[in-house]
């Protein structure tokens, strides 16, 4: 895990430069011009969905859904999606559930998309269009360097942009990652807790997500993730002193917004982790524009999980109870 | 909190009552022919939203999206939503990023609806079009009765069935509700757990989620909601001997899904509750169509959540930390 964690301003760099690749995809899309677009998704890849959703709301405001596989799978749903773009993400490509919902949403008019690490996989195949994430084998069960390639690929595709807009990232998740010492003083912190709420609002909302999952995935604790909105829509109750909370605080008008959230967790008594901003775990964000700042603000998470896993006691690289490819139906 | 969970099968009466005057709202969606049907809500209302996408997709058979409210208010899209059915969800209707959601949406060319227990506010004014639940003045902060108004208004508006579908609705809750007893017995065998995960599937997912906040707001609990599908995916490497796992089971495409999930967590030896199905909590859903029983699987998990916050010492009715409106920008 911490190898794949190092590599990923390597798989960053190596999506940049293939950026024209994808034009005919991007020309593709932008003839079909899609008035919806669907995301289906499991797991760390199901995050990086909830990102292109917010890129499909944000930059390319048009409404946008994470579709739920089982009203395609159990339900036998069979939805007319003429007009719809519809997004898989899968690292491994072989969920069988998402195979099916790409299947149906092809037969439903839909264009298809996956977005895999496994350029031979069944959902690569089954997807009209292929968008490799390029990230080389990935064997930690809890993913990293396929979740940030996920996210730029996204980025590619739905935004796209200009060569300039994704220069700099490589070397920011460089510079981010460089910043392991604060990260493992930030573990050490956390040993204690069994219970860590992890939350951010807007476009870190996703990395709040992708964040708790890797502190469950390799520490075992109980981490819950919410948008600071709904924190304080009911499960702030049980956040008392013994909690911890990590609170995505990037500036930008998903960080900004979270002043509010971060004062009632101060006035608690709770423990506070910020990621981002002038008081946070540092995310180097110089030169990289704001729709791609979650590419760099995972980065720190994902030393955390790890790190404190091993303070734990645990071994990050082979969780207890789960396998690299998951398949649901 | 009590009175209000025993309120329920007047209220439900109370809507299927009114069923026929909905006819205009059902006729005006009928026109306007929506292509994609979009929620808006928080907290609690936003599981009663998850339910309605699930309606949509599976009874529609139609793309649908939980927008992220954030996306038009901070980030201050602006989308075009000709031919998009939106639909706002509160209790109070008081929540200033659901009415400027609303707006935008309503500016956008959508049409919008406004579900709300609370004729006279923002929100009921904001929308063209607004449902009352019809649940009565809530004191309680954590919100049982509204939600379950809300699921049954929510497929009135969007499926509309005929008066024979609901019919039973109102006397199955009462029966479900009189098994008061066996739920008290495993709130008792929940009172040492600290992390407890509520899961489920399909149209059983929402109820998870519902069900995981009513004991984190009264019991202070970790309570961690997962869809079946994504808890293997990586969350249950945090399910221990220790970990309470309580699991929806009615009988159903979702339910029955969760077997594979339950044997998983039968292997760890982590506490195990079921609601619904022959070895669960009782969910009495005889003469109930399958798309309504989400409104009665709750009604043991809402008693669940009292009784362990009486048997952990706390007062259910008044949560430390929340307030009945909560106001998010």
């Amino acid at each position: 895990m911490a190898a794949e964690i190092a590599e990923q301003p390597a798989v960053l760099a190596r999506l940049v430069e293939r950026r024209d690749a994808l034009d005919a995809v991007r020309r593709r899309i932008a003839d079909y011009a899609p008035r919806f677009v669907l995301f289906a998704a499991r797991g760390t890849s199901d995050h990086a969905a909830l990102y292109g959703k917010y890129l499909v709301e944000i930059v390319r405001q048009q409404p946008a859904g994470l579709v739920s596989p089982s009203t395609l799978t159990l339900y036998g749903a069979r939805p007319d999606l003429h007009g719809v773009l519809f997004v898989a993400v899968s690292q491994s490509g072989a969920s069988p559930d998402l195979v099916r919902s790409v299947e149906v949403a092809r037969a439903g008019g839909a264009l298809t998309v996956a977005i895999t690490n496994t350029a031979g996989s069944p959902l690569a195949t089954a997807a009209e269009v292929h968008v490799d994430v390029l990230a080389g084998p990935e064997l930690a069960v809890a993913a990293t360097k396929t979740y940030t390639a996920q996210l730029l690929a996204l980025w590619q595709l739905l935004v796209g942009g200009t060569a300039d807009d994704t220069g700099a990232l490589p070397d920011a998740a460089s510079r981010t990652l460089a910043h392991s010492a604060e990260v493992d003083r930030a573990a050490t912190g956390l040993i204690g807790h069994d219970r860590i709420v992890v939350t951010g609002r807007g476009l870190s909302y996703p990395t709040a997500r992708e964040g708790a999952l890797k502190l469950m995935e390799t520490s075992y604790v109980a981490a819950l993730a919410f948008s600071g909105a709904d924190l304080v829509h009911g499960p702030l109750a049980m956040v008392d002193r013994d909690t911890a909370v990590v609170a995505v605080t990037t500036p930008g008008p998903g960080g900004d917004a979270m002043a509010d959230v971060v004062g009632r967790v101060e006035q608690i008594g709770a423990t506070l982790v910020r990621v981002g901003g002038p008081a946070g775990l540092p995310v180097d964000t110089a030169g990289v524009p704001a729709e791609l700042v979650p590419v760099l603000e995972i980065l720190p998470l994902q030393r955390l999980a790890w790190r404190l896993a091993i303070e734990r006691g645990n071994d990050p690289d082979r969780p207890r109870g789960l396998s690299k490819v998951t398949e649901t139906l």
